[in-house]
């Protein structure tokens, strides 16, 4: 019996029911929010390791030139009560972030990878979070461990691409776990890339948490003992911080987000508003159910991209995000123009 | 820049808060309460193929004569409303029960490892969930990819041991996500171990969540748009099914549950009220200060022994799982002997 072949995996979501649609939208984030949540909440304790990180990696690529995307991947958690071992999850494998990532690193920009801690990571993507465990992909032979023969050409290839992200310090991965550790950490790097102006291009493909219990009101809020032994749950919406990323963390840096829906008579619509609401430059909108075979941008002027794998592509496994990402390097290459003219002004 | 080093988890609890004292206990799950719950939530669509896998194993089983555990391990999620992306979840990397299984399978044991899907899993929880991501443990060689050597010979060992288990047919990994498909996979991987009467071992590991949301008021139970935009999810006490496991289940099988505290003066209360309430064979009490140093066997005739590194082992990075097993499996063939009498009562 070796490991039985599986059919199934336990932790996909049902695309029929993955959105509800009866949540509220929630507030755009003022500056009153932003000052109210980051005095209310307290930094993670590990903040000025990641920002002293962060801060060498900026100066290190202020020398060599190179652009700097910050790619945000994974699902936020939102811990309940003061019982940090329950907590709200938003399922996010990771899977557009961390191929997105390779794709800048192909096309020349320095990566950084603020990702849930664990979930897939750029180049070893390639080997986690499958069917295999990581054992699966080794043999023995003369008394030595070696890789799989099947694989290991493919495994040479990806290896050396990774060790190119490396030596050449152009990936640095950053984690997070709980929503507060996602949104201290990108207001610390969103500050730290000011530096280099509209160089710094943000791809915020993580899934962050809509509510969240304020830690004000953590110790006051516990599990409500109820006659019946129910739990309660009261949450708050997560203020919307993108519009303080374009207005005030990076206003001159070029800003992307995902919007992901199942039904596509509303997407365009919800991209639209969003663009409306946030003012930045650039939304992905993707379907749950086709989000590896087509994508749409949708940019301010109102203009409907849509980028889809031919079927060639498609069968020969392609990666979408192969085409996204040129195609997104050339909206920034856009963006650079259009503020360096208005930083600018002809005379 | 090399991969920086980092000093942090953003994924651990705190201690201080991680356990709410202020949660009710949750009543016992009698026959109707099982009748109730497995006839209002629908089975896993993928159950039937888990139990043709577990029955081939069990099969296998009695022809080698080997007792079988049933490890289950990691936390079970908890889907909320009709929305599948979101969910809430237990914190637990799967350590003890991935560390277990590897013991017991050295000790004799098949292991059918029931976990929750992407978690610690053994043997390849060594290089697993570490800082190391999976590219970082190869090397390129002579055009080549190889394994560092530094790590090469101990993971020989590790792989040898994997090798060993699957080609004895010994280790059956099953997945789950949702706290419905551990119920489900539970009571039919029970059912099927009957057949091996007191030779089947239930080494119950995994972080089961105490509420969920009745699928019966999915539907109903949206998320209620306040004009606050908050949230409130209302969740319901989820049955403990350990008492029907113990009388109904599998009542002929040697059952181990786990309690964990993080206040010493109540663990050894905690776990004899469960001994009490579920009538079962063995508790393990754990703090999760020293969950990796010592933990303490509570039975119902009233011994407490703690089981305990030395200094010696601790240093030496021993693993307490070398010392819990063993003593487990002491318990084991007292409750075979034990069983035995009362089946066949000397004449």
């Amino acid at each position: 019996m070796q490991s039985p072949s599986k059919n199934y995996h336990t932790s996909n979501p049902e695309v029929t029911s993955a959105i509800d649609r009866d949540a509220p939208s929630h507030p755009v984030a003022q500056g009153l929010d932003e000052d109210d949540y980051f005095r209310s909440h307290a930094a993670p304790s590990y903040l000025s390791e990641v920002e002293a990180q962060v801060d060498q990696f900026v100066e290190h690529h202020i020398k060599t030139g190179k652009r700097i995307v910050l790619v945000t991947s994974g699902g936020t958690t939102v811990p309940l009560e003061n019982n940090t071992v329950r907590f709200i999850d938003n399922f996010s494998a990771g899977t557009r972030g961390a191929t997105s990532a390779e794709y800048f690193l192909e096309n020349g920009y320095a990566v950084i990878f603020l990702h849930r801690e664990f979930s897939l990571l750029p180049y070893s993507r390639h080997y986690s979070h499958t069917t295999n465990c990581f054992l699966d992909y080794m043999v023995e032979k003369d008394d030595k461990v070696e890789i799989n023969p099947k694989i290991a050409d493919e495994m040479l290839v990806v290896l050396r691409k990774y060790t190119q992200a490396k030596s050449s310090m152009s990936l640095l991965p950053i984690p997070f776990t709980t929503v507060n550790q996602y949104l201290y950490t990108l207001r610390s790097i969103s500050e730290i890339l000011k530096k280099i102006e509209d160089k710094a291009l943000f791809y915020l493909a993580a899934a962050v948490s809509d509510f969240f219990l304020p830690s004000s009101r953590l110790p006051k809020h516990k599990i409500q003992a109820q006659p019946s032994g129910k739990l309660i749950v009261d949450l708050e919406a997560v203020p919307k911080f993108l519009r303080r990323l374009v207005d005030s963390w990076a206003p001159q840096a070029m800003i992307v987000s995902f919007k992901l829906e199942t039904d596509n008579s509303i997407l365009i619509k919800k991209a639209t508003e969003a663009l409306r609401r946030y003012h930045h430059q650039l939304v992905i909108g993707n379907l749950l159910q086709t989000r590896k075979k087509e994508v749409v941008f949708v940019t301010p002027n109102g203009d409907e991209s849509w980028i889809r794998l031919t079927d060639d592509q498609d069968s020969s496994n392609a990666e979408i995000e192969s085409i996204i990402i040129p195609a997104v390097i050339q909206e920034h290459d856009k963006w650079t123009v259009k503020w360096k003219a208005e930083k600018e002004p002809s005379n």
